[in-house]
Protein backbone atom coordinates (compact mmCIF):
# COMPACT_ATOMS: atom_id res chain seq x y z
CA UNK A 1 0.00 0.00 0.00
CA UNK A 2 3.26 1.96 1.13
CA UNK A 3 4.52 1.82 -2.22
CA UNK A 4 0.92 2.32 -4.28
CA UNK A 5 0.99 5.90 -2.73
CA UNK A 6 4.59 6.42 -3.33
CA UNK A 7 3.89 6.39 -7.19
CA UNK A 8 1.24 8.71 -6.57
CA UNK A 9 3.16 12.36 -7.29
CA UNK A 10 6.19 11.23 -9.23
CA UNK A 11 9.69 12.29 -7.45
CA UNK A 12 10.43 15.02 -10.23
CA UNK A 13 6.96 17.19 -8.95
CA UNK A 14 7.84 16.56 -5.59
CA UNK A 15 10.42 18.65 -5.63
CA UNK A 16 8.61 21.47 -8.16
CA UNK A 17 5.96 21.41 -5.34
CA UNK A 18 8.78 22.32 -3.28
CA UNK A 19 9.85 25.58 -5.73
CA UNK A 20 6.03 26.72 -6.27
CA UNK A 21 6.23 26.59 -2.19
CA UNK A 22 9.32 29.29 -2.17
CA UNK A 23 7.59 31.38 -4.55
CA UNK A 24 4.36 31.30 -2.98
CA UNK A 25 5.71 32.44 0.44
CA UNK A 26 7.55 35.17 -1.34
CA UNK A 27 4.23 36.36 -2.72
CA UNK A 28 2.63 36.09 0.65
CA UNK A 29 5.37 38.03 2.23
CA UNK A 30 4.48 40.69 -0.39
CA UNK A 31 0.94 41.15 0.51
CA UNK A 32 -0.54 39.06 -2.46
CA UNK A 33 -3.69 37.10 -1.62
CA UNK A 34 -4.43 35.27 -5.38
CA UNK A 35 -1.81 34.15 -8.33
CA UNK A 36 -2.94 33.21 -11.62
CA UNK A 37 -1.05 30.12 -12.53
CA UNK A 38 0.63 31.97 -15.31
CA UNK A 39 2.21 34.40 -12.45
CA UNK A 40 3.44 31.45 -10.46
CA UNK A 41 4.36 29.04 -13.58
CA UNK A 42 6.68 32.14 -14.55
CA UNK A 43 8.08 32.57 -10.81
CA UNK A 44 9.16 28.87 -10.48
CA UNK A 45 10.30 28.74 -13.83
CA UNK A 46 7.80 25.94 -15.40
CA UNK A 47 5.26 26.02 -18.26
CA UNK A 48 1.75 27.04 -16.97
CA UNK A 49 1.04 23.25 -18.37
CA UNK A 50 3.21 21.83 -16.01
CA UNK A 51 2.66 24.00 -13.12
CA UNK A 52 -1.47 23.15 -13.78
CA UNK A 53 -0.59 19.35 -14.21
CA UNK A 54 1.28 19.25 -10.91
CA UNK A 55 -1.58 20.91 -9.00
CA UNK A 56 -4.04 18.41 -10.75
CA UNK A 57 -2.21 16.14 -8.02
CA UNK A 58 -4.64 18.12 -4.99
CA UNK A 59 -7.69 17.68 -6.97
CA UNK A 60 -9.77 20.92 -8.97
CA UNK A 61 -9.56 24.07 -7.17
CA UNK A 62 -8.29 27.17 -8.05
CA UNK A 63 -11.06 30.08 -9.62
CA UNK A 64 -11.24 30.71 -13.36
CA UNK A 65 -9.64 33.89 -13.94
CA UNK A 66 -8.91 34.87 -10.72
CA UNK A 67 -6.28 31.87 -9.89
CA UNK A 68 -5.40 30.67 -6.82
CA UNK A 69 -5.30 31.69 -3.30
CA UNK A 70 -1.71 31.93 -1.82
CA UNK A 71 -2.15 31.16 1.48
CA UNK A 72 -4.75 27.77 0.44
CA UNK A 73 -1.92 26.81 -1.97
CA UNK A 74 0.71 27.07 0.52
CA UNK A 75 -1.56 25.34 3.38
CA UNK A 76 -1.94 22.16 1.04
CA UNK A 77 1.63 21.78 -0.27
CA UNK A 78 3.25 22.49 2.86
CA UNK A 79 0.80 19.58 4.35
CA UNK A 80 1.22 17.22 1.26
CA UNK A 81 5.27 17.51 1.87
CA UNK A 82 4.79 17.16 5.58
CA UNK A 83 6.51 20.48 6.87
CA UNK A 84 3.54 22.22 8.30
CA UNK A 85 4.74 21.18 11.62
CA UNK A 86 8.87 20.46 12.54
CA UNK A 87 10.02 17.20 11.63
CA UNK A 88 12.97 15.59 13.74
CA UNK A 89 15.84 14.77 11.78
CA UNK A 90 19.07 13.34 13.24
CA UNK A 91 22.70 13.67 11.67
CA UNK A 92 25.32 11.13 11.44
CA UNK A 93 29.12 11.44 10.99
CA UNK A 94 30.44 14.83 12.71
CA UNK A 95 33.86 15.47 10.20
CA UNK A 96 33.56 18.71 8.44
CA UNK A 97 30.57 18.57 5.91
CA UNK A 98 28.73 17.32 9.03
CA UNK A 99 29.59 20.40 11.61
CA UNK A 100 28.82 22.62 8.28
CA UNK A 101 25.46 21.18 8.09
CA UNK A 102 24.96 21.48 12.08
CA UNK A 103 26.12 24.97 11.62
CA UNK A 104 23.83 25.90 8.95
CA UNK A 105 20.55 27.47 10.98
CA UNK A 106 18.37 26.77 7.09
CA UNK A 107 16.72 23.69 8.42
CA UNK A 108 14.71 25.02 10.91
CA UNK A 109 13.16 28.01 9.12
CA UNK A 110 12.25 24.94 6.32
CA UNK A 111 10.56 22.77 9.34
CA UNK A 112 13.38 20.35 10.12
CA UNK A 113 15.13 20.15 13.40
CA UNK A 114 18.20 18.97 14.33
CA UNK A 115 17.45 17.00 17.12
CA UNK A 116 20.60 14.34 17.57
CA UNK A 117 24.40 14.33 16.45
CA UNK A 118 25.90 11.18 16.47
CA UNK A 119 29.21 10.11 15.59
CA UNK A 120 32.04 7.64 16.49
CA UNK A 121 34.21 10.01 18.50
CA UNK A 122 31.42 11.53 20.49
CA UNK A 123 31.69 14.90 22.40
CA UNK A 124 34.17 16.12 20.10
CA UNK A 125 34.90 19.96 19.92
CA UNK A 126 32.30 22.04 18.22
CA UNK A 127 32.21 25.31 17.41
CA UNK A 128 30.04 28.08 20.02
CA UNK A 129 27.67 28.59 17.35
CA UNK A 130 26.38 24.96 16.91
CA UNK A 131 23.42 24.44 18.77
CA UNK A 132 24.07 20.83 20.19
CA UNK A 133 26.43 18.14 21.29
CA UNK A 134 27.82 14.95 20.02
CA UNK A 135 26.51 11.93 20.81
CA UNK A 136 27.92 8.49 20.84
CA UNK A 137 26.65 6.22 17.85
CA UNK A 138 24.92 3.48 20.79
CA UNK A 139 22.38 6.02 21.79
CA UNK A 140 20.84 6.57 18.23
CA UNK A 141 18.05 4.00 18.69
CA UNK A 142 16.69 5.43 21.85
CA UNK A 143 17.08 8.82 20.27
CA UNK A 144 15.10 7.76 16.95
CA UNK A 145 12.76 5.74 18.90
CA UNK A 146 11.69 8.48 21.63
CA UNK A 147 11.48 11.68 18.80
CA UNK A 148 9.79 9.20 16.50
CA UNK A 149 12.35 10.37 14.08
CA UNK A 150 11.95 8.90 10.04
CA UNK A 151 14.49 11.10 8.62
CA UNK A 152 18.22 11.65 8.75
CA UNK A 153 21.52 13.33 7.19
CA UNK A 154 23.89 10.89 6.67
CA UNK A 155 27.32 12.43 6.28
CA UNK A 156 30.12 9.54 7.54
CA UNK A 157 32.86 8.47 5.24
CA UNK A 158 31.96 6.11 1.95
CA UNK A 159 33.70 3.36 3.23
CA UNK A 160 30.99 3.26 6.96
CA UNK A 161 27.63 5.18 5.00
CA UNK A 162 26.68 1.73 4.25
CA UNK A 163 26.56 0.17 7.41
CA UNK A 164 25.45 3.16 9.03
CA UNK A 165 23.03 3.31 6.81
CA UNK A 166 21.54 -0.05 7.52
CA UNK A 167 22.06 0.57 11.23
CA UNK A 168 19.54 3.67 10.54
CA UNK A 169 16.92 1.39 8.74
CA UNK A 170 16.91 -0.86 11.26
CA UNK A 171 15.96 1.65 14.16
CA UNK A 172 13.09 3.25 11.92
CA UNK A 173 14.60 5.39 9.73
CA UNK A 174 13.13 5.55 6.45
CA UNK A 175 14.63 8.17 4.55
CA UNK A 176 18.23 9.39 3.83
CA UNK A 177 19.35 12.26 2.34
CA UNK A 178 23.35 10.91 1.58
CA UNK A 179 26.48 12.72 1.43
CA UNK A 180 29.32 9.84 1.21
CA UNK A 181 29.97 9.61 -2.02
CA UNK A 182 28.70 5.91 -2.40
CA UNK A 183 25.49 4.18 -4.09
CA UNK A 184 23.90 2.50 -0.87
CA UNK A 185 21.83 -0.56 -1.70
CA UNK A 186 18.77 -0.53 0.30
CA UNK A 187 14.92 -1.75 0.31
CA UNK A 188 12.33 -0.46 -1.94
CA UNK A 189 10.93 1.33 0.98
CA UNK A 190 13.27 3.56 2.09
CA UNK A 191 14.24 6.59 0.40
CA UNK A 192 17.45 7.88 -0.57
CA UNK A 193 18.11 11.32 -1.93
CA UNK A 194 22.03 11.90 -2.62
CA UNK A 195 23.99 14.91 -2.33
CA UNK A 196 27.38 15.36 -3.27
CA UNK A 197 28.49 18.88 -3.12
CA UNK A 198 32.06 17.91 -4.70
CA UNK A 199 30.58 16.06 -7.42
CA UNK A 200 28.70 19.03 -8.04
CA UNK A 201 31.22 20.92 -8.70
CA UNK A 202 33.43 18.53 -10.16
CA UNK A 203 30.46 18.01 -12.76
CA UNK A 204 30.79 21.86 -13.37
CA UNK A 205 34.31 21.36 -13.87
CA UNK A 206 33.94 19.10 -16.97
CA UNK A 207 31.70 22.19 -18.22
CA UNK A 208 34.54 24.40 -17.58
CA UNK A 209 36.88 22.89 -18.77
CA UNK A 210 35.45 21.63 -22.28
CA UNK B 1 31.88 24.95 -30.91
CA UNK B 2 32.12 24.90 -26.92
CA UNK B 3 28.34 23.49 -27.43
CA UNK B 4 29.44 20.98 -29.56
CA UNK B 5 31.92 19.49 -27.40
CA UNK B 6 29.64 20.17 -24.20
CA UNK B 7 27.13 17.59 -26.20
CA UNK B 8 29.68 14.80 -26.42
CA UNK B 9 29.69 13.53 -23.31
CA UNK B 10 26.26 13.15 -21.40
CA UNK B 11 25.64 15.45 -18.00
CA UNK B 12 24.41 12.38 -15.98
CA UNK B 13 27.53 10.45 -17.09
CA UNK B 14 29.92 13.44 -16.21
CA UNK B 15 28.43 12.35 -12.67
CA UNK B 16 28.86 8.60 -12.77
CA UNK B 17 32.78 9.71 -14.12
CA UNK B 18 32.84 11.38 -10.71
CA UNK B 19 31.60 7.95 -8.90
CA UNK B 20 33.95 5.91 -10.38
CA UNK B 21 37.02 8.20 -10.14
CA UNK B 22 35.85 8.02 -6.03
CA UNK B 23 35.94 4.10 -6.40
CA UNK B 24 38.91 4.16 -8.02
CA UNK B 25 40.67 6.41 -5.43
CA UNK B 26 39.66 3.75 -3.06
CA UNK B 27 40.96 0.73 -5.00
CA UNK B 28 44.24 3.00 -5.07
CA UNK B 29 44.52 3.48 -1.20
CA UNK B 30 43.62 -0.55 -0.83
CA UNK B 31 47.17 -1.06 -2.64
CA UNK B 32 44.96 -2.55 -5.99
CA UNK B 33 46.48 -1.84 -9.42
CA UNK B 34 44.19 -3.42 -11.78
CA UNK B 35 40.42 -3.28 -11.80
CA UNK B 36 37.87 -5.49 -13.75
CA UNK B 37 34.35 -3.41 -15.52
CA UNK B 38 32.49 -6.09 -13.13
CA UNK B 39 34.00 -5.16 -9.92
CA UNK B 40 34.53 -1.67 -10.82
CA UNK B 41 30.71 -1.34 -12.09
CA UNK B 42 29.16 -3.19 -8.58
CA UNK B 43 31.39 -0.87 -6.39
CA UNK B 44 29.64 2.41 -8.15
CA UNK B 45 26.28 0.76 -8.36
CA UNK B 46 25.95 0.70 -12.13
CA UNK B 47 25.49 -2.37 -14.62
CA UNK B 48 28.99 -3.60 -16.18
CA UNK B 49 27.47 -2.15 -19.62
CA UNK B 50 26.56 1.09 -18.60
CA UNK B 51 30.47 1.49 -17.10
CA UNK B 52 31.91 -0.13 -20.43
CA UNK B 53 29.92 2.56 -22.16
CA UNK B 54 30.79 5.74 -20.09
CA UNK B 55 34.67 4.80 -20.84
CA UNK B 56 34.10 4.53 -23.95
CA UNK B 57 34.28 8.82 -24.66
CA UNK B 58 38.12 8.19 -23.26
CA UNK B 59 38.91 5.97 -26.47
CA UNK B 60 39.53 2.21 -26.58
CA UNK B 61 41.91 0.96 -23.45
CA UNK B 62 41.56 -1.20 -21.20
CA UNK B 63 43.09 -4.94 -21.39
CA UNK B 64 40.65 -7.59 -22.61
CA UNK B 65 41.18 -10.28 -19.47
CA UNK B 66 42.74 -7.87 -17.20
CA UNK B 67 40.35 -4.82 -16.80
CA UNK B 68 41.70 -1.11 -16.10
CA UNK B 69 44.78 -0.11 -14.99
CA UNK B 70 43.60 1.96 -11.74
CA UNK B 71 46.15 5.15 -11.56
CA UNK B 72 45.50 5.15 -15.27
CA UNK B 73 42.02 5.97 -14.95
CA UNK B 74 42.65 8.28 -12.08
CA UNK B 75 44.59 10.13 -14.06
CA UNK B 76 41.84 10.08 -17.47
CA UNK B 77 38.87 10.83 -15.75
CA UNK B 78 40.38 14.04 -13.28
CA UNK B 79 42.09 14.80 -16.65
CA UNK B 80 38.70 15.20 -18.04
CA UNK B 81 36.96 16.75 -15.37
CA UNK B 82 39.61 19.37 -14.79
CA UNK B 83 40.13 18.53 -11.41
CA UNK B 84 44.02 16.96 -11.66
CA UNK B 85 45.07 21.10 -10.66
CA UNK B 86 43.51 23.10 -7.97
CA UNK B 87 40.67 25.05 -9.31
CA UNK B 88 39.66 28.35 -7.62
CA UNK B 89 36.10 29.14 -7.05
CA UNK B 90 34.27 32.65 -5.22
CA UNK B 91 31.80 31.85 -2.81
CA UNK B 92 29.19 34.56 -2.81
CA UNK B 93 26.63 35.52 -0.21
CA UNK B 94 27.87 35.00 3.36
CA UNK B 95 24.95 34.21 5.65
CA UNK B 96 23.96 30.33 7.16
CA UNK B 97 24.57 28.45 4.52
CA UNK B 98 27.59 30.29 3.29
CA UNK B 99 29.76 30.22 6.34
CA UNK B 100 28.66 26.64 6.47
CA UNK B 101 30.53 25.84 3.16
CA UNK B 102 33.53 28.41 4.21
CA UNK B 103 34.08 25.78 6.88
CA UNK B 104 33.47 23.04 5.15
CA UNK B 105 37.30 21.63 3.95
CA UNK B 106 36.05 18.99 1.73
CA UNK B 107 36.31 21.15 -1.36
CA UNK B 108 39.97 21.36 -1.46
CA UNK B 109 41.07 17.88 -0.97
CA UNK B 110 38.72 17.64 -3.97
CA UNK B 111 40.48 20.05 -5.81
CA UNK B 112 38.96 22.95 -5.56
CA UNK B 113 40.25 26.31 -3.79
CA UNK B 114 37.59 28.62 -2.40
CA UNK B 115 40.08 31.85 -2.95
CA UNK B 116 37.30 34.84 -2.36
CA UNK B 117 34.40 34.94 -0.18
CA UNK B 118 31.69 38.07 -1.07
CA UNK B 119 28.64 39.57 0.47
CA UNK B 120 26.92 43.26 0.71
CA UNK B 121 28.18 43.27 4.64
CA UNK B 122 31.88 42.43 4.03
CA UNK B 123 33.99 41.95 7.36
CA UNK B 124 31.13 40.38 9.28
CA UNK B 125 32.47 38.20 11.89
CA UNK B 126 33.48 34.54 11.04
CA UNK B 127 34.35 31.85 12.87
CA UNK B 128 37.79 31.29 14.02
CA UNK B 129 37.71 28.06 11.92
CA UNK B 130 37.26 29.96 8.63
CA UNK B 131 40.07 30.19 6.78
CA UNK B 132 39.10 33.56 4.83
CA UNK B 133 37.87 37.14 5.41
CA UNK B 134 34.89 38.50 3.66
CA UNK B 135 35.00 41.19 1.08
CA UNK B 136 32.77 43.66 -0.72
CA UNK B 137 31.12 42.84 -3.65
CA UNK B 138 32.71 45.86 -5.12
CA UNK B 139 35.85 43.38 -5.14
CA UNK B 140 34.06 40.49 -7.05
CA UNK B 141 35.62 41.52 -10.32
CA UNK B 142 38.92 41.73 -9.35
CA UNK B 143 39.06 38.79 -7.86
CA UNK B 144 37.78 36.81 -10.59
CA UNK B 145 40.11 38.40 -13.12
CA UNK B 146 43.69 37.78 -11.18
CA UNK B 147 42.78 34.59 -10.13
CA UNK B 148 40.54 33.72 -13.55
CA UNK B 149 38.24 31.98 -11.76
CA UNK B 150 35.54 30.18 -14.01
CA UNK B 151 33.20 28.87 -11.40
CA UNK B 152 30.94 30.39 -8.56
CA UNK B 153 29.09 29.24 -5.81
CA UNK B 154 26.21 31.09 -5.35
CA UNK B 155 24.66 31.43 -1.52
CA UNK B 156 22.81 34.88 -1.83
CA UNK B 157 18.96 35.42 -0.88
CA UNK B 158 16.81 34.16 -3.70
CA UNK B 159 15.41 37.75 -4.47
CA UNK B 160 19.03 38.71 -5.18
CA UNK B 161 20.36 35.71 -7.37
CA UNK B 162 19.29 36.30 -10.39
CA UNK B 163 21.36 39.61 -10.19
CA UNK B 164 24.31 38.42 -8.96
CA UNK B 165 24.34 35.41 -11.23
CA UNK B 166 24.27 37.74 -14.39
CA UNK B 167 26.89 40.34 -12.95
CA UNK B 168 29.18 36.51 -11.80
CA UNK B 169 28.75 35.84 -15.41
CA UNK B 170 29.66 39.38 -16.72
CA UNK B 171 33.02 39.36 -14.86
CA UNK B 172 33.88 35.73 -16.92
CA UNK B 173 32.85 32.86 -14.40
CA UNK B 174 31.21 30.20 -16.90
CA UNK B 175 29.82 28.21 -14.35
CA UNK B 176 27.83 28.74 -11.30
CA UNK B 177 26.50 26.04 -8.18
CA UNK B 178 23.44 27.55 -7.53
CA UNK B 179 21.89 27.08 -3.76
CA UNK B 180 19.22 29.37 -4.08
CA UNK B 181 15.67 28.28 -4.51
CA UNK B 182 14.84 29.32 -8.17
CA UNK B 183 15.13 28.99 -11.34
CA UNK B 184 18.37 31.14 -13.09
CA UNK B 185 17.77 31.98 -16.48
CA UNK B 186 21.27 32.22 -17.85
CA UNK B 187 23.04 32.05 -21.08
CA UNK B 188 23.10 28.38 -22.71
CA UNK B 189 27.03 28.82 -22.64
CA UNK B 190 26.89 28.86 -18.78
CA UNK B 191 26.91 25.69 -16.51
CA UNK B 192 24.14 25.99 -13.76
CA UNK B 193 24.03 22.79 -11.17
CA UNK B 194 21.38 23.53 -8.46
CA UNK B 195 21.78 22.56 -4.67
CA UNK B 196 18.71 23.18 -2.42
CA UNK B 197 19.50 21.17 0.95
CA UNK B 198 16.28 22.31 2.23
CA UNK B 199 14.19 20.73 -1.04
CA UNK B 200 15.87 18.15 -1.04
CA UNK B 201 14.81 17.00 2.62
CA UNK B 202 11.61 18.35 1.63
CA UNK B 203 11.26 15.72 -0.84
CA UNK B 204 12.41 12.73 1.70
CA UNK B 205 10.01 14.48 3.87
CA UNK B 206 6.72 13.94 1.17
CA UNK B 207 8.21 10.31 1.16
CA UNK B 208 8.43 9.71 4.53
CA UNK B 209 4.14 11.18 5.12
CA UNK B 210 2.82 8.97 2.25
Amino acid sequence: MKKEARTEIPRKAVYRLSVYLRCLHRLENNGIHTVSSEVLSKAAGVKPTQLRKDLTYFGQFGTPGLGYEVKQLIGMISGRLGTNSLQPVVIVGIGNLGRALLSYRGFEREGFEIIGAFDVKPGQYLSAETPIGVQAMSALPEVINKHVVKMALLCVPPTAAQEVANQLIEYGVVAILNFAPIVLSLPDEVTVNNVNLAMELENLSYFVNE
